[in-house]
């Protein structure tokens, strides 16, 4: 049930590149279900401008487990936005119904590692 | 022809170091060839301060292209200086004739990629 | 009894999540002897807040001495604290006695890679 990778077991680097918004509830989710994760800001083409990149650490068997946090977590969806008030009918832009974006999304590579160390 | 990575497909993750002034135009040129791509600052000894890491996914048949791209932005090449103006006279390093100097360089790691997924 | 990773050559990549205030100190040892790494700024899980994730090229002869750099300079360590200042006995947690903490730590993943290039 120890879910952390550790010296000597099989493990694999999950980097996974998610929005900023997804980023802090990904990184609370996997510490709480015992994953070690680091996380870096990054930009560009997996989605758009403001992204951050996480290597998680797992063992083998607990790979599935990181897949389906990031998926809870991150998933691309739709989300419904409320029409704008009418002081903002002034903007370009202007919608007077509710609106569907799509927000979220992630991109995620698994690597074997050929050795793993804590020191 | 679709050369971004696709979950199940077999994917590579190109790994670039290359500098700063290079990475504007190593990205647009990544996006308008069709590859997903995500960049990080960096500091440190591949190249000197000031460079920027570059995670590229690609299908594996569409690697080659990827380092064509990467070598004709980022490749290290001379360039000549013009001889500074009178007014620089009064500087250190101070050099009247055009000089050479070297600029770009990328360091690349290749790696295999078990499983990619799109979520 | 060249270290660096060179085109051609069987390449790791060496991933180290270390501590912000041992990161100088590893930069500059693996540059003395003779190694190529860049280094991104990270947070997150695997240590506390505030570290440095390093990624090194080594030829896979080198990779024990990388390790060994690693330790030497990240590897988690004691270190007594002297007892606070009378001024300081309003705090909450204030102690007289000196304390031991543990500080330092590294986490790292060794991949293989392959293919290296430098352009
Ligand atoms: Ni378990
Ligand atoms: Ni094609
Ligand atoms: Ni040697």
């Amino acid at each position: 049930m120890e879910k952390r990778a550790k010296t000597g077991k099989t493990v694999k680097m999950v980097v996974a590149v998610v929005h900023d918004h997804d980023a802090a509830d990904l990184l609370e989710a996997l510490t709480t279900a015992g994953f070690q994760a680091t996380k870096m800001a990054s930009t560009g083409g997996f989605l758009r401008e403001g992204n951050t990149t996480f290597m998680i650490g797992s063992d083998e068997e607990h790979v599935e487990e990181v897949l389906d946090i990031i998926k809870e977590n991150c998933e691309s969806r739709k989300k419904t936005v409320a029409p704008m008030s009418p002081v903002a009918n002034s903007l370009e832009g202007y919608y007077s119904f509710p609106m569907e974006i799509k927000i979220g999304g992630a991109t995620v590579f698994i690597i074997d590692v050929e050795q793993f160390i804590k020191m």
